[in-house]
């Protein structure tokens, strides 16, 4: 479904001169050789295109036999000796960019139509172009833009909205009266617009359901990983900026608002009513309680906890160092008393004040 | 397929007077308002119900339009001002079931009946009212109570039971022989009775597997979320009791107990055998490590790694404090040492000592 | 679709001699008791057969009424007051073969052929004696070996290769391109193939996707955990070798490879392009970062993170220790200041030099 089918037959070629052309760069060596496919440098052959992100790698451009590799200007006296080379001052987005050109040349686009075991309900409306495929289903009230994709086994719920161009790949689940944006691609098995966790606790201490009637609202150029959640909000909505990236196994809990251009790694748990800024970067693994404020441009290293707001942009981390399993045993121990050391320290200035009235310590 | 359907078009409206008739508490103001929904307090209009939890949040009553606000008893007071209040002691949990009857009041009931595309196996038994979506899948020795709703491309295994009104949304997985009681909720992609993780290691260290043969066991009034997964016993089975609460991509391994009315946030990971007591509250991200007890009404912080079993009922937490990420660096470093400086002290004392034998430091 | 099935009708019986004719170890007792299935030792009856894997806990055998036990040959003694019972070097094991052949004959193989409700495309090729269930799907140019299973709502995309005898459960999606070896075992919801997590960043720091052209490939006699998620490569391919077993919600990103016969734990996240041993254990909920490589038989206590490489086979640990939440407060807090404790300590340390030439301290 989506642009990227595996390896494809190098239905064609493209020059590096046609390349410059097309993305600009400067050209070094020779611009006439047919490059068929993108590769890692260390194996890309003499039809092959490759990169090198970082000038401080420039090293692996020795011995590269790639039919022309784009670099970073700092290596641009390296690259003399290739067959071929652009100079760009970022060659990873140079890269994807070529790589989404590549992608596009080779892509199997989904048949339009409806395939016969989808159930699409007569009051669902389809933009042009649309793809369903087998399994899919589509509730009343649904609107799809154009060209949207559905995967095989989708879900999309009653009143849902998804623009032009989004795609949801196999098993991905929008429940009713969520909205996608357009060029959204949500993974495999995703699912947007469960019920938020929320209860009341009554006389007894049972759990009493608080009906989860907000929405998810999800920008464009949006991309949701396999298997990643997302709940509706409960009286508000939950909602998800243009351009924010989310990777597999993410829990984003109802009422969470996540600014635009954010991207979140996957294993991440974001707690209900958080407010996450633009331009973050949150690290695997990351949790994320609720009820506080990420500040725009923040990065969170992974694993850590964020248990209060972050006011100021900036790199924050909170995770336990790893040791051998000894080592780590004996300090987690000592950890349980630190307290009481920091205690002891002070106790033991203080003595040593009291011999030495002149010498200060800090504390 | 849930209650709720996103916000309503408003199909009726209610008064303050009528819901203090329905629900009990003592009403305030104009009882005669037409309140046609629920709407967070900041922003409820005139013709809508809102709700304050905290008595210490009284502040935010000051300004607010909504028809009428449901308050605490230390609220009472400052509600004056308002256009309508319904004064109780538990306003959320007041809320939550005004907020029910009102979903109640807005749902559109899955129609009952078997979608053309999905597929029972005429072994399986359906009860009374059911409603089964395309794509779902029954088979057979199954059995479904009364008014049991399968969202599109749910499975539901062989000898399979789910009690009355039990929902599961779409794409949710019942595997063979395992239970749910009555007015259940699974959210959608959530996996029941898959095999646990079990398997031995052979004579050249590969693993041959321990199949699963347990089962799953569910209470009443359990909600599982979105793309959680629990586990099949190996040979016993694993029991979730009534009322337990289990947010999003929880991982619950095989023969695990959960007391009743236990609830669980998302992203928690409980390993094989454990045992958790009733009336836990278990936050998000936490670990809990195998064959370990946890007593009754524990409640653990979020990020919490709970490593040996818990025997009193309290308030536990382990987690890494964020930091910034060079202050953390250099506080993680220095932990790898901790015993080491923990001995340092012990030495300092002594020397202490030595020279002030009246002197005694804790150690 | 598994060979286990719940609690079985106990088709029929097997004599502790008999197992001993099959799988080897000493009789001791009575071999001609028929046993009908296996049962935990605490309660297993005369007809049914345990196990006891721990030397240790030879005191659970007192009282034992089950038909045989399987013990280690430290317990032979105590087994004599048994009924009957095997003694083996590796009970675990025993009993791992001993549940398998059970499994096996009380298995109801999922009925060979494509369901009317599935939608197998007419280019994919199908080995003899597949069972393809109700709303699964398979694309084009797929290739399944003999015997292979497709659950209930699988999804099997263009070009995807499975080994003979190798199962997907119901919802299970193995993208276009990847390759599963044989006998594997896919849980319900797991998603194989999706794309990594791959973007730069362009001038205005949205990102631009990177195309994953890489693929999956799984080796032999592995299994998956349900709703575990693993990423395609990005040009490369992410590899997981042969008998490798991973628990539920892990997520293994794009270019990650795993050696043969690693065992890892539910909720763990594998970062982009680290390299993992072979025999490794990594226990729940670990992170691991990118870029990184674990030697061969390492192991991971849970809830830690690796963020460097570990160049040598041993136990490694990192995870904040649970305390009560007061304690932990107060331990936390102080822990932000660890830095500044050590340069008190040596400042003590030097004071106390000062005064005693002759006294060294380490540091």
């Amino acid at each position: 479904m989506s642009l990227d089918r595996g390896t494809p037959a190098a239905a064609g070629s493209v020059s590096a001169a046609e390349l410059v052309a097309r993305f600009g760069g400067t050209l070094l060596g020779d611009g006439t050789v047919p490059l068929r496919r993108i590769a890692p440098l260390q194996r890309a052959g003499a039809d092959e295109l490759a990169f090198l992100s970082q000038a401080a790698a420039g090293a692996q451009l020795r011995g590269a036999v790639a039919g022309c590799v784009i670099v970073p200007p700092a290596c641009a006296g390296q690259a003399g000796a290739l067959r071929a080379a652009i100079v760009t001052p970022d060659p990873y987005l140079y890269y994807a960019r070529v790589a989404q050109w590549f992608a596009a040349r080779d892509a199997r686009p989904a048949p339009p139509g409806v395939h016969a075991l989808a159930a699409v309900d007569a009051a669902a409306r389809l933009g042009e172009g649309c793809s369903v495929a087998a399994g899919a289903v589509v509730e009343a009230g649904a609107v799809l833009g154009a060209r949207v994709v559905l995967g095989a086994g989708c879900f999309v719920g009653a009143d849902a909205v998804l623009g032009d161009d989004t795609v949801l790949e196999p098993r991905a689940v929008l429940m009713h009266g969520c909205r996608l944006g357009a060029r959204c691609i949500v993974h495999a098995g995703a699912v947007i617009g469960a019920d938020g966790f929320g209860f009341a606790r009554d006389e007894r201490g049972a759990g009493v359901k608080i009906p989860q009637t907000g929405r998810v609202l999800i920008g464009d150029d949006v991309e949701i990983g396999a298997n990643t959640t997302i709940d509706r909000g409960a009286l508000d909505d939950t909602v998800i900026g243009d351009g924010v990236k989310i990777d597999n196994l993410v829990q984003v809990a109802h009422n969470v608002r996540i600014g635009e251009h954010t991207a979140i790694a996957g294993c991440v748990g974001i707690s209900g009513s958080a407010r996450i800024g633009a331009y973050c970067l949150i690290g695997g693994g990351v949790g994320i309680a609720g009820h506080l404020e990420i500040a725009d441009r923040v990065v969170v290293g992974g694993m850590s906890l964020v248990s209060r707001s972050i006011r100021r942009s900036g790199h924050y981390t909170g995770a336990f160092p790893l040791d051998t399993h000894d080592n780590w045993a004996e300090n987690a121990a000592t950890l349980r008393q630190l307290a009481r050391l920091r205690d002891r320290i002070r106790q033991l200035e203080q003595q040593n004040e009291a011999r030495q009235p002149g010498d200060h310590n800090p504390s």
